[in-house]
C-alpha cells in the first residue's frame, strides 16, 4: 500500500520541494494540506501517518505556529529533518513581460526577502499580500487582480505559469529547515549524528532558571545547536524554550541530562531524536562517552553493595 | 514647538492606542507611519525625533522586524516602553448585522487569535488577509470586497465604523509591548526600576557560548527578564540574542557585566536603558550593590598602590 | 566475645577519651596502638576489627597522616565519627608545685596551644618535645629529665600523676574530630543525617578541575562540609582532595554526583557513609529528593521505550 | 650597608640552603631565627627587613604555622619564592660508623620520610624527636644522648660532623617551597610569570561559597595553582582558604577577579604578587588580556556618556 505523507500546501510550496528531495517520499503519495495546524492535526488523528512542516528559516527565524503546535498541542514526534534552500522566482501568466507587471501577490515574508530586486526591477509596483507564496501562484489565473506572483519556481509547473526571473531573493543563502512528524513511538536507532528536540517550561522566569538548564546540559557534555524562546501565552514575560540538543535519547549523556531537566523544569516534553540534516558529529566534552557512564554506574553499584572503595 | 512622535500606522492601530496612553504623547503630534522599518528610518534620518513600535506580543512572541532593525540597522536607542492589552473588535459599516457578515478582513495574526469566537459566531465566513488590522478597518469602505474587519475598537472612530462585538480574542490576557525609540544619546538617569536591552553576537554558535554569556551576567548578579534568539541571516544555525537585563547602564553591576560581555561576544550593541513598564525592582544577588563595587575598587587601588593587605 | 577496638595510644590520649565517649566502646576492649599508621595497619590485617584515629583539629587543621593513609593506603571505610573537645592540663608527679617546674615535656602542637598560659605562669621554662602528649605523661617517672607534662587530664589516672592546672589551652573551643575505621563493607543504612567521605584525584592540577568537581556536586544539590587538599608526593603542585559530602551513598543525588566525579576525576576513592557527629540535616537544593530522581528516571525509561513525550 | 635577611634556623637548615641559592642573598647577612613565628615577628617589628620561611612541602603539604601567620597575624607581603629539593643525610660525629649508630635524633617529619632507608640499614635503632633537623645536628656534640642526626648535608659543615649517608629520603622528588616575606609595600613590576597569593574568608561555610569563589576567578580567566583550606580556630568546620592565583595584581583580569572576591568573601587579604619559581606563563582563557579589558572599559564609558550603541 502506498505511503501517504502530508506537507504544507498548496502544491508548489517549498515544503513540497523539500519533501520531494527526501528519500521517504519515493513512491509515496504526497498530500498538500492547507496549514501547519491542519497538517499536524491530520497526523494526530491518524488521517495521515506523517507530515512535513517548516520549523525554522535562516532569514525569518522560528516558524512560531510549528513550535507552538509541537510544544502545546497533543504530543507528536519528529523523526527526520531536512534543510532546503529558499529560492524565489517571479511567476507570471504565459506571455506577460516584466513591463506588464503592476501588482505582485506573495506572502509578506517572501516580499521582504525580494525587496531589493523588486525595487531595482519593478518601479511603482503594488504588493498584494497572500497567505502563502504557492497560494499566490495558484491564484494567478486569467481573472486575478494581480499580474505576477513571487513563489517557488516549481509552482510554475502546477499552475501553468512562466518563470520570468529566478533567484530574486536578497540573500542567496536563505534556507528553510523542515521536520517530518509522526505520532509518538519508540525512537529510531542512533545514527551517530543525531539531534534531540525538547520543550522546556521553567518554574521561574529568570535568567537563573535558564542558566540552571544550560548547566544541567553542560555538566553532562551535551551541546545545543539551537535555543528558541516562545511565549506561553499566559502573560507577557512568561516563556518556554525549544532546544535542539546534540545526540540521541538513548545516549547516556543525553539521558542523564534529560533526567536533570525533568527535575528542574516545571514541565518537559520530548519531541524526538532524529538524524541531523548536516550529518555533523556531536561536540562533546571528555569523559562523557557511554562506556564512561556505564563504568561509573557499575562502580557506584559496587560501592553501594560492598563498600569497595575504588 | 510641538513634539512629533511616529507610530506604526495607519490610524487606529494598537500602536496608536499605546502611544496615547503614554505621558510623552500629551500635546504631541502623533504621526502614523506605514511600517516598522519606515518608522525607524524616519527616526534615523531625523525626520521624526522618536517613534513607538511593537517589539513583543504575549501570544505571537517576538516582532522580528523590530528586533532585526534594532540589532542590525543603524544604531537607535530605546528610551521607554509600554505594555498595552490586545483587545480585538469586529468592526462593520453602520447598519451591518452579524448575519450579514460573510467576508472578514484582518491580519493573519489577529485572525489566529479570534478563531474560536469566529467559529462560534460566524459560520462559513471567509477570511481576507490584510497587512494590518487597522488597514483592514481603513479599507472597509462601501465598495470593499468584505463586510467586516477585526481591528482595535479605536479604529472605528477614524473610519466611521461600528463595533459589532468587542473583545473577541481567544485569550483575555493578550498584551503587546511597545518601545519608544530615538537616536542614540546619553542614557536617562536611573529610576530604580530600569531595564537595559542588549544585542549579543556569539563568537561560536554553541550552548557553551550562551552559558558563558549567562555566567558573565549571573556572576555580577544581573538578572534577565527576556532572551530572544534571532537568525543572523548568514546561515541556518547562526543566531544572535536580544536580551533585556534588569538594571541601568550606570549601575556598577550591569556596567561590569557589560564589559564582560564585550570581551566574550564577537559584537555587542547597547539598545538603551529605560524605565520598566511594570515598575518592578530588579532581582539581584547579595554583595552586588554599587557601594560594594565601589568599596572593592577602592580596596584594589589601595592594594595596587601600597600593598596594603586587607 | 568481647569487641576489640584500637585507638591512638598510649593510654591517656584524647583518642582514648573520645572512644570512651562513643557508645561502640561499651563493654569493648580498648587497645592503645602506637601510631595512626600502626592502628590502621592493624585494621587492614584483621588484627583489630576497628580503630579510632584523629582526622582533624579545629586549631591545627588536617591530621595529614590519617588523610594520607586513608587516601593512599589499602582501602578502609569510615563507619562513625566523633568530635571531642581538646582540653590540656599540666600534669606533675605528686607533690610537685608550680614553682618547681623547670622543664615541661609535650607534643609541639600542644605546646603551641598552651603558650600563652605557659608564658604567664611559668617564666623561663624549657620545652622538651615529645611524640605525643600522653607519651610525655607516661614518661614523667621519677627519673625523668623533666618536671611536668602537658597532656589530657585523663592521663593522670593511668600514670599516677596530679593535675596541677586544667584547661590551660589558648582557645577554649579547640575540638578534635575522630573517625572510626573498619575494613570495607556495605554501608550502614541512611540515618537522615549522614556524611560521605571521598578522595578525589584530578586529571589536571588547575582550578578548572576543582571548579568542575564542585559543579558536579552542585548540579545535583550535594553540599560539602569540608574540602582538604593534600600533596600526592609526586611533585610540588600536584594535589588530591579529601571531601566530606552531605548525604549517604544510597541517596540518589549523591549517587549520581559520585558517578559524575568518577568520570571527571582520574581516580576516586569512597571512604564511607556514616552518621554526622552533629546530627545536622543536609542542606540541599530544590528538586533533588530521591522521589524526584526516581520520577525522572521512570520518565526517561518511558520516553526511550515508547517515545511518549511528556 | 649590608642587607640582613632572616631565615628559619638554626644554621644548616633547608631554609638556609634555599636562601643561599637565591640571588637576593648575595652579599647579605643571613640571620638564623628560631621559628617561623619569630622570623615573621622580626620582619613585622622592622628588626629584619625580610625573612625566608617554608610554606609548603611536596610530601608533608602545607606548613600550617606559615599559612596561619600570614593569614591572621599583622599583614606581611610575599615578594619572592623558591622551591628547594629536600635531601636528607645521616650525620655523625667524625669517626662514627654505621654499626655504631643506636639512637638517631631528628624532626618527626624527617624521620617519617627516611623510614624505609632506616629500616633497611639500621636495625633496632631508636628515634629521638627533635624540634628541627638542623637542631638535631647542632645537638650532636660529644656528650649527646644520641649517635646520629638526620639533617640537611650542609649542617655538617657548621657543626663539625660527617655525612655518613646522603639522600636517604624515601622519595627522591621531595621539594619544599619557601617564600621571602617583607612588610607590605607596592607590588614589584609584573614579570610575565607571576603568582598572587590571597587569603579568603567565607561568609558561609558551604561548598556553594567555594564554588562562587572559583567562579569569580574562572569568569575572568584566572587560574589557581594551589588552594589550601585552614581552620579559622573558631569552630570545627569553619575554614579559610589560601590560594595562589596565576598573574599579577596589576593584571586587569586578576584585578577584576579580586574585586569580585572582595565582594563575595567576608574578608580578603592580599599576600603579594611575585615571580613564580618555575617561570611558567599563566594559563588564561581567550578574551581576558589587558587590552581586551581596556577596550571593554572604554566602550562602556562611551556608552554611558553618549549612548553610542556599539
Amino acid at each position: 500500500m502506498t505511503q501517504r505523507i502530508g506537507y504544507l500546501g498548496p502544491r508548489g510550496t517549498f515544503s513540497e520541494a523539500a519533501l520531494r528531495a527526501m528519500s521517504v517520499s519515493e513512491g509515496a503519495d504526497l498530500i498538500p494540506v492547507g496549514s501547519v495546524t491542519e497538517a499536524l492535526a491530520a497526523v494526530r488523528s491518524g488521517e495521515l501517518p506523517m507530515a512535513l512542516v517548516p520549523i525554522e528559516n535562516s532569514s525569518e527565524g522560528q516558524v512560531s505556529t510549528t513550535l507552538d503546535e509541537l510544544a502545546m498541542g497533543e504530543p507528536l514526534c519528529i523523526v527526520d529533518e531536512y534543510a532546503h534552500p529558499v529560492q524565489f522566482a517571479l511567476l507570471v501568466r504565459p506571455g506577460t513581460s516584466l513591463s506588464d507587471v503592476r501588482r505582485v501577490a506573495t506572502h509578506p515574508a517572501a516580499e521582504a526577502q525580494c525587496r531589493l530586486w523588486m525595487h531595482a526591477n519593478l518601479s511603482g509596483h503594488t504588493v498584494i499580500p497572500a497567505t502563502s507564496t504557492a497560494g499566490a501562484a495558484a491564484a494567478l489565473t486569467d481573472d486575478a487582480a494581480f499580474d505576477a506572483a513571487i513563489a517557488p519556481a516549481i509552482a510554475a509547473e502546477y499552475y501553468g505559469l512562466e518563470v520570468l526571473a529566478d533567484d530574486i531573493g536578497d540573500s542567496s543563502r536563505g534556507t528553510t529547515r523542515f521536520v517530518l512528524v509522526t505520532q509518538p513511538g519508540p525512537p529510531p536507532a542512533p545514527s551517530g549524528s543525531d539531534k534531540t528536540s525538547l520543550v522546556l517550561f521553567m518554574r521561574e522566569n529568570h535568567s537563573g532558571a535558564l542558566l540552571e538548564i544550560l548547566t544541567e546540559l553542560a555538566v553532562r557534555g551535551v551541546n545545543l545547536t539551537r535555543i528558541e524562546s516562545r511565549p506561553t501565552k499566559r502573560a507577557l514575560g512568561d516563556y518556554f524554550f525549544v532546544v535542539d540538543a546534540e545526540g540521541h535519547v538513548l545516549d547516556a549523556r543525553l539521558g542523564e541530562a534529560m533526567t536533570g531537566l525533568h527535575r528542574v523544569c516545571s514541565a518537559i516534553r520530548y519531541l524526538g531524536s532524529y538524524p541531523r540534516h548536516d550529518g555533523a558529529a556531536p561536540q562533546t566534552k571528555a569523559w562523557t562517552e557511554n562506556t564512561e557512564f556505564l563504568a561509573a554506574s557499575e562502580w557506584l553499584e559496587r560501592v553501594r553493595a560492598t563498600g569497595v572503595a575504588e
